[in-house]
């Protein structure tokens, strides 16, 4: 393999100082396997594959351009798709006063422990402390009020792409749980509730979109429990994805109904066309950047990050294979030909002229990047007028004609394994759900990792039993929502947990 | 004037209870003149045109839509155009921990009073404090030293979208001076000199044409003085615009070479082409939301915003003008199709067809909001197939006859209002330019709100002289830059405040 030949050569500038040329340490094969140490494997190919530079304060994490080109290309999508809804982008501050902050009880118990303080400027203290922002509710609502006053201001539409912080204690991991993270927050607020509801559906469709469509991650839509819903809303609807690794659910990205608890409290009023007084019905809805974290969870493997081609920056790596007494320079022609016909052809490609590594060291570099298509090009290519395709995804090869259809075949492999990412995802998750009807089953089926689908009384006292009875190094059980799509229930099922009669499915398990 | 008609309406919903229908309190006419009283003339239209709301924590400001927009279209020419230079997007943290933010003595001297601190989190205090990034300079360069190692790993060329924090003291003005803002920063590190200065100026030609082409506002390239340039940088550059209403220059953008002096402090080493260990070349820059509060402050008047057609999310708007007896129906259908005309044709065009406002109101409302161009259609217009066109810039009205030209006649309006726009705003900033050559001359200058262009002998303690000089009430004047289009400096020539052999032309005055 490649990457062993290229440890060989793996000398840093600052270490080894004799040598001429530095080598650089990426792509370089992975320490740990993915199937042996989840987290270590995690950690480390964020790294290798140059997604995430750990950072001096712990739980913070710098995002580096292979990162943020797959941000951009789900914002382009998701920011396209809200304004086709007439959601109107608007920047909020980033601080908030205590008083408001505060103002909603449920809510800031969910949130004040995790909320950083700023309480000193220069060598200043301030007069009031003041918070940063772990979501934006409360700075928000305040303005809401004062700017809805008729049913014509209805609906108000706004959404933000900013960072939050959330200063959490448990152990920090990159994308999962980070300090501060980037996302996208809507706060939407209505006439009625039918218009808010389903606006919660409609956006929680482009977070599925932005999983199974960019992401090429299955996920379940369905509502969360009283006790896994957002602090002070009335109901919260989730795309759940799950990672078999570790047999843990992960909340994909969550679309709220806050009914008008929030309304209550920040007063917000209008008077509606019988010129009677009425409260507003709202939404939030955010996605962060921990859909990443979920993509290189599912798709990773012990090369490296695999990317989908619909959010790779590169998705075509063209690497010339010279061989001695070959003339170099006509390969390197062709490979600038393959490229341009290419890019022509809206593909996003590169090619890896760099004369300081070898082949075998670019195969595992990229590789490591997780680029979906790579393409060699050598002197049997050039005779031939081919180049060798090999996935990402499978290691397949295949040597392609240079004709008048290479775009379009090439193309072609790019949507392959698009789909084939998510079907092997797919197939991976769905032998994980678990069907269970008994307490013992549960047990069984938690032990084995699995997303637990059971028939549940829907008690909230039950869930919190689940969870006491389950706690454990490994962290309790927990629903994880119940599926929109719910199988049939015959009458007289019951709850695997308390034995009441059963009154919906639920997925329960792990999670993150 | 309209203006007039839509104040009788103004009553909010929330004081006047009776009221069946309740009327905006928006676009009804500025209390405030922009030649009398600038400063509230200014906070008034940028509330009122609905680009920014008052929040509760002071020097912090909610960025409405309407300000979104312009920013998002700066950014999308910006971003596209760093990305065929290479220039990669990142996103480093926004907290810095106390040891590196301290690392650059000079550096850190220019932000330290500003700097916000974190000192805890929940309840919690944190063990050591961690501060807001006022800039990034120091946050990345630690990551910077461990990327670079080898010339092939240069250029390293980053840039980020985001926001910053400055807890400045001074009174904070919406966009001007704000204790956060929005910005792109830029960061990048060379192997020569000599491609760090290419940069600094393709970088400064960017902010010239965000400027001139996209806000239609002139602007000064040139070199900041010694005192003014960025604290632990080697040069600074910049684009600088004036105020002609107070006389102040603004700062626009600014492009600086930092020279080797971080690459010491972070020690960003590579080993060159001949196996040598060098220190890379760096630059940063960055605009930020100011450069919206400069277009108020250079276009706006005494109705409200004026919009650049470039950046205006709605270029045209069309407003039905039913009369009794007259079928308002087929008013309405004619004012869609012609949204639909202009709107095929790729212009930003929306109707307003809210039955509850006058069409007097209506047109001051959008006046207020700076809405470049707007349609006009009521009976005549429809019996002779035609609309009445108003400029926002300069009031004048034409008709357009409905025909095939259509779009391409407003299209062409658009580009002259673009145009005018910035013809108008250099004549009143060419008026303002002064050449002076004595301290009396100066001080004239100075008193009549000039921007005074002088001979310099490009003394650092004569630019502190002058400072001390004119302190007062106003504020001291100081340079703005030496412009990169010198006058001749005739042999001879005297430095205006120091009498010694002046050495360039430069820009001097009061400026925010």
């Amino acid at each position: 393999m490649a990457s062993n030949d290229a440890k060989k050569t793996n000398v840093g500038a600052k270490s080894g100082g004799k040598k001429k040329e530095v080598k650089k340490e990426t792509g370089l094969g992975l320490f740990y396997k993915k199937g042996e140490n989840f987290g270590e494997w995690y950690s480390e190919v964020v790294v290798s594959g140059e997604m995430i530079e750990y950072y001096d304060i712990s739980g913070c994490y710098i995002l580096r351009p292979w990162t943020m080109s797959i941000w951009e290309t789900m914002q382009a999508f998701f920011d396209g798709e809200i304004k086709k809804m007439k959601i109107k982008n608007c920047y909020f501050p980033l601080f908030v006063s205590p008083g408001v902050l505060q103002r909603e009880k449920d809510h800031i118990e969910g949130f004040a422990p995790e909320v950083a303080w700023v309480t000193k400027s220069g060598e200043s203290e301030l007069e009031v402390p003041i918070a940063i922002r772990p979501t934006s509710e409360t700075v928000m609502y305040p303005y809401y009020s004062k700017w809805i006053r008729g049913h014509r201001d209805l609906p108000l539409k706004l959404n933000q792409w900013c960072n939050v912080v959330r200063w959490e204690f448990s152990h920090p991991t990159p994308f999962i749980r980070s300090r501060e993270f980037l996302w996208q927050e809507g706060h939407t607020a209505f006439a009625t509730k039918a218009e808010a509801d389903a606006e919660v559906l409609e956006i929680l469709e482009l977070y599925r979109r932005i999983y199974e469509e960019y992401l090429a991650i299955p996920v379940v839509k369905g509502k969360k429990s009283e006790l896994e819903k957002f602090a002070g809303g009335l109901y919260t609807t989730s795309v759940e994805a799950f990672i078999p690794n570790t047999g843990r659910g992960i909340q994909g990205a969550t679309s709220h109904c806050l009914g008008q608890n929030f309304a209550k409290m920040f007063e917000i009023n209008f008077e509606n066309e019988k010129g009677e007084k009425s409260m507003v019905w709202q939404n939030s809805w955010a996605y962060s950047t921990r859909t990443i974290g979920v993509m290189v969870m599912v798709h990773g493997d012990d090369k490296g990050l695999v990317l989908p081609p619909k959010v790779a920056s590169i998705q075509v790596i063209v690497i010339p294979v010279p061989y001695k007494d070959v003339d170099t320079q006509k390969i390197i022609e062709f490979c600038k030909t393959t490229v341009a016909t290419l890019s022509e052809a809206g593909l996003c490609v590169e090619a890896d002229f760099r004369d300081n590594y070898s082949p075998g060291w670019k195969y595992s570099h990229w590789e490591m990047k997780g680029v979906p298509l790579r393409i060699e090009i050598g002197p049997k290519d050039l005779a031939n007028n081919q180049v060798r395709a090999v996935r990402r995804d499978n290691s397949a090869k295949v040597d392609v004609p240079v004709n008048d259809e290479l775009a379009e075949r090439v193309n072609g492999m790019l949507a392959d394994i698009q789909q084939s990412l998510f079907d092997a995802a797919k197939q991976k998750r769905d032998a994980c759900i678990k069907v269970v009807k008994t307490w013992d089953e549960f047990v069984e089926a938690l032990n084995q990792k699995k997303m637990i689908l059971a028939p549940w009384c829907n008690e909230e006292e039950v869930e919190k039993d689940v969870k006491a009875r389950t706690k454990g190094e490994m962290g309790a059980a927990k629903t994880l929502c119940s599926p929109f799509d719910q199988p049939e229930l015959h009458p007289g099922t019951l709850c695997f947990a308390s034995g009441k009669p059963a009154k919906k499915w639920t997925y329960w398990g792990r999670s993150y």
